[in-house]
């Protein structure tokens, strides 16, 4: 999945330490995508999978919203060259001195999931529009999806009708399928239920606009997923199946999906060893782990690829790590990964489809190594 | 936990957003009573739970040692004042130009659990001390440990006499009973098998020096842990079970043990709610979390005492989450947390014993929050 720009970079400046690099082509053609994929939906990506300043300008420059998680990503987005109605607060967590900072700025879209949240910002972000985030179960993504974010759909009602009693405008609905979700049919039941809040307030007197159908859309890591027109139609006949003639606004906030298959970590094996004389599984450490950048290993959650000089050669199953000394910086091992057999210490390896949630992740210095480098090309 | 200067510096300075605060006094005295406890050994502070360079720099002063995970350690070590023997480059997963650089820095103690290992350093750190750490298998710590450090004892015969042969300084044993270790008869079975691999040895002819019994010392959270005089207690008596007149030079590592209490994080409280109506659970949502420097509540691993000014309050089971916008930022779910019913959001609240193992691990910009602030005093 290197891309030969992303691999001739590597080549001629030959960076010291683990790096990211990405290639804003795989996310100009991303954004595309998208935009064939879902002609009728306006695009928020999501500032959180990849902040990087020039991913920012060039999906500024090619028409993208931004979905933010905080004042700092609105201040990046407008930087950037988005200006605030092309910007969504989307983090239904905000301090109210934030959503004030936000609206000062010029923020009108803001999350929400309560109606504590719906006070704040009806206090500091008068007539601002509001959406309100519902739960889906998250079947089917292959990054957890708690209940942390949203609320029953019932109670949607009553923090909708709350923000529109409290003069704010009562814009709409957003659900999350869950990170990484392979399944087509995840949309399907978020929207239906939408719809019913749609139908309900509408009975009401309250007229909602917008659907926020969120992000979810995988990367290809080691297994194929669904081409991104695949869940395009299917979402699209979702709506109409939901919504008939009546069809409202929709947005989408890709993160993974818009960048993750456009960066690669180069990385080097640091040590590979065995734990005893007959130990049939050799470690391999890494200089990069779950604190430099590779969160998304937690719980072996997201399996990249990796590829290697020696690949076509026999292969030999490996517990891989960081070069930490926590014990938990173990990124497989409940599955082993298969590596070539050839596979040295001081080879590099590239991580590939890395491009979304590793930069902003890694630690600030643990164990004194510096967070990871990233560069975009 | 909170000293009462903790608490003075927080209303004097009111630091705008999440902080730590570490009271240096609390440091000294742990400092002191691993002294105490343990008058024959050597310690060696672990930098990586808290490398402020307030606090390397007052331990310098007090005589400690250092136990380093990286070059960048090792300098700071310098940094505050230690020379160079008295720092071990104690990570068992090195570069070979880390070596080096280690070894031009002066660094003569350098830890291994392989041959690989040994290897790298008889190139590039002639003559040097090198360790071996041996597996143990954590039974009775709380912080999970796997066996990424470490190899099985019989394989460290090998390794030593491997080391031994290539003109290296076969110096001793290492080993880690499990971090936040609460069995004071862990150390025991460890010391046993290093004894073992002294006798062995020294049939061979070589004369091992010293038993490196690393860290594991608890920090109080919301259990009580037994005292380090204790622990002192139960090592010296092993120590003298099994290596009887012939008493090894002894190091220990402690991290935990000498930072955990001495710090405080102050946090807020962004939201409160419910995701239904009549839900018995309610969801408090700080501005710190998982990704801000509570890296430990993975898997709810570490739980931390929490007050706040409504204690003694009735108080309600709660899910304690962070204010990113991952899914995977929730801190206590499974086994929610009993808060004040009274607590309300904009309230302050002390995250007790987090001195260790919370500012460096906090994401460099995740969500677009800064890393975790930190005040020694």
């Amino acid at each position: 999945m290197a891309t030969q720009r992303i691999i001739d970079f590597l080549a001629q400046n030959r960076p010291e330490g683990p790096c990211l690099v990405v290639d804003l082509d795989v996310v100009q053609r991303n954004y595309e995508t998208f935009t064939h994929a879902l002609p009728d939906s306006r695009i928020f990506y999501a500032v959180k999978a990849n902040p990087a300043p020039e991913v920012l300008s060039l999906l500024a420059n090619l028409g993208s919203n931004f979905d933010t998680a905080s004042v700092v990503e609105i201040e990046m987005a407008m930087a950037a060259g988005a200006t605030p109605d092309r910007i969504s607060f989307g983090n239904t967590i905000k301090k109210e001195r934030d959503i004030a900072r936000a609206h000062e700025l010029g923020i009108r879209l803001f999350a929400v999931d309560c109606v504590e949240e719906v006070e704040k910002i009806a206090r500091v972000a008068p007539a601002a529009r509001v959406f309100c985030r519902i739960l889906t179960d998250g079947e089917g993504a292959e990054w957890p999806l708690s209940r942390k974010f949203g609320c029953a759909p019932s109670m949607a009602l009553e923090v909708l009708e709350h923000a529109h009693h409290l003069g704010l405008h009562a814009y709409g609905v957003s659900f999350h399928v869950g990170s990484q979700q392979c399944n087509l049919d995840a949309w399907d039941k978020a929207l239906g239920e939408a719809a019913s809040i749609f139908n309900t307030l509408a009975d009401r007197g309250i007229q909602l606009s917008m659907v926020n159908m969120g992000g979810g859309f995988p990367t290809r890591y080691l297994r194929d997923v669904p081409k991104t027109h695949a869940y395009g139609a299917a979402i699209v006949d979702s709506l109409h199946t939901h919504f008939g003639n009546h069809m409202p606004e929709t947005i989408i906030e890709p993160g993974r999906g818009m960048v993750g298959d456009a960066g690669v970590i180069k990385a080097e094996v640091v040590l590979i060893s065995r734990k005893h004389a007959d130990d049939p599984i050799r470690w391999v450490y890494l200089d990069i782990g779950k604190f430099g950048g590779l969160a998304e290993t937690m719980d072996e959650a997201i399996r990249y690829p990796i590829t290697t000089i020696h690949d076509g050669g026999d292969v030999a199953p490996c517990v891989l790590a960081g070069p930490t000394c926590d014990s938990a910086d173990v990124m497989y091992e409940k599955k082993p990964y298969d590596l070539p057999i050839a596979l040295t210490i001081g080879d590099e390896v590239l991580i590939e489809a890395t491009g979304a949630y590793t930069t902003t992740y890694s630690a600030v210095a643990f164990n004194g190594f510096s967070p990871l480098a990233s560069y975009v090309i």
